[in-house]
């Protein structure tokens, strides 16, 4: 995924994780929603941040997503319900409350059924934003599970040929437990850059590179100013816009959502909920191969993989989920890294809704 | 997906799909399976050959199979065993039989579990080729399932950053009804393009496109014969090779088939088995949406889509599935086109294996 943190971090400053996580739960509790869901929300954006998956952390959802709360465009207190269940499948409607409140409940729901059943899938109806989609599929895979993970969202791609945006750039992810402590964890959005980077790019007075964006007519463009006006560029041209469709078809069709541009937006001035839909799949690895020797093949696979003979000027070669890994264990030391806009946006919520904001350090509370 | 027929037909002879389908009958009925198995595997090839992936049809698979099946590396008449099961999970032992014959069980099972219990994954090792994913998924959806199929096959990729094929380019593919009377289906190789396009351009003495292969130092290269001994490119770069490994790892890793390097080759004089693995996951549509609802807003799905604003240039704006269903309506009635090398293949065998080749033709029997 490509993330903020491709810029320039060296003037951030850092914070202990620890703290940031404290000030993230207090800012939620202000907003009114349980402690329960509070402490759950902060714990999915600082893993995001932890692991250098910044876009989903706390740099840019937790103002927006108090902000929501606090306008009553998110439901702090949401009703939670199944509305219509088989032994191997769900379907959940989130009540417009946060999307990682929803996440949890339809993942911890497919756990359940999937060790009942063998394997399950929830759909989710009327969500919002639930952070990183890799975070979800990881609770499966440390349950001992086989776990697929996918949301829909605002449109902002174009179908193949098409100047005007239709989808979103839905992301995907799978998980799978592994033998070396860490899960093996794939989080893609079907599309090359996502538009937070145009945004960024925009304010750092740079050209996007080539092949990330259209302009408004389907033209490429580096204009981060004109492709704000049109369209992302999915992965692999049209085969990028035939998987980001399909996400939409399970996410916001089979789950009963919103789909396409229907979906009602994060930013801006949308009055509409959003009515996002999600989709997890969970499989109980034990109903299909023996747990040991699953794990024992999985490592096997990783070591073979990292003894591929390198390319010229390549150090390493990874697996999925294998750079956030070891970005997370360096920044539970160092600390997570916030840009000084952000540091500034924080003080303000801290003043507003009384919730000490944390002094910068590397580890431990602060 | 890129396939032979993106290269000049023009002076193929077309042959009517239903002697074609007879002929392949013929030859399969001779190298020693049931007429049943015989049956699905020949309607298999032609279902390929009619919508245009003529790399999965006739064209390329039928000799192969009936020289693999003649040579005894694919077992005439396999074992198919349940060698686990819970309500939403099996898993199948394919006996090293035609890999349509296996995906047909496997597929049923996935269909009749799903059936029961709202949704099934079914897992299916010591396989061999299946020809399209596609065909398999389309299966699912005219039963009025959501259908997801994945594949794995002989090491093709390298790994991102690597110089030696590990992984194959294994093809994910989507199917949902619609209520326009052909399903939705995505199916995609996690690859730019797949090496048979190498050795056809190769044949024709022509240069690569840019993007399609790596030399054997992982460096872009445009000659077929350096590509040959390279690697093909996933797409997307690091999110191909992670989507496509990901497809090894259920396919083979948690189905219980070979992976990776393991894996055997259809191609040249690997002694191995080709210990493939499938996995067929189905979600009946009714047990999650109602299901005229859910035919009701893919077709607006699709409507909208249709009518997105169009790049200059673009005439139409296809939904997946849509070009190869167009493409099976004119090849119904205009028949099938083969290469001059390919029926020079089919006659020989037609002689050694004493089955009728049909005269060329349009439409209807010869």
């Amino acid at each position: 995924m490509l993330t903020l943190s491709k810029f320039d971090q060296s003037h951030d400053e850092r914070f202990p994780a620890e703290s940031l996580r404290e000030f993230a739960f207090g800012l939620f509790s202000r907003a009114g929603i349980s402690d329960v869901h509070a402490r759950l929300v902060a714990d999915s954006l600082i893993d995001a941040n932890l692991r250098g998956v910044d876009t989903h952390g706390v740099t840019r959802l937790l103002g927006k997503y108090v902000e929501r709360l606090r306008d009553g465009r998110v439901n702090p207190r949401p009703d939670l319900r199944v509305l219509a269940e088989t032994p191997a499948t769900a379907v959940v409607d989130g009540d417009n409350g946060l999307g990682a409140v929803v996440a949890d409940f339809a993942v911890r729901l497919a756990l359940g059924k999937a060790r009942q059943a063998g394997s399950a899938w929830v759909g989710v109806r009327h969500s919002t934003h639930f952070g990183a989609c890799g975070y979800w599929t990881r609770q499966m895979a440390e349950a001992g599970m086989m776990g697929i993970g996918m949301t829909n969202g605002p449109s902002a791609m174009a179908p193949w040929g098409g100047v005007a945006p239709y989808q979103s750039t839905n992301p995907i992810s799978f998980a799978v437990p592994t033998g070396k402590g860490w899960p093996l964890v794939l989080d893609m959005a079907t599309c090359v850059a996502a538009r937070g980077n145009f945004i960024l790019a925009k304010a750092m007075g740079q050209p996007l590179p080539q092949g990330w964006a259209f302009d408004d007519r389907g033209e490429p463009t580096t204009d981060p100013d004109v492709a704000l006006r049109g369209t992302v560029v999915p992965i692999a041209g049209h085969k990028g816009y035939g998987l980001s469709l399909f996400i939409d078809v399970l996410c916001g069709i089979l789950a009963g959502a919103a789909f396409g541009p229907h979906i009602g937006h994060m930013y801006g001035n949308d009055p509409r909920d959003q009515n996002l839909g999600h989709v997890f799949a969970a499989v109980e690895i034990a109903a299909m191969a023996d747990p040991g020797e699953f794990r024992r093949r999985m490592d096997q696979m990783i070591d073979e993989i990292h003894a591929v003979e390198r390319k010229k000027g390549v150090d390493r070669i990874f697996v999925p989920g294998e750079i956030e890994m070891e970005t997370a264990a360096r920044r539970v030391r160092e600390g997570i890294p916030l840009p000084a806009a952000v540091v500034q946006e924080f003080q303000k919520l801290s003043q507003e809704l009384q919730v000490p904001f944390p002094r910068p350090g590397s580890a431990g509370p602060a």
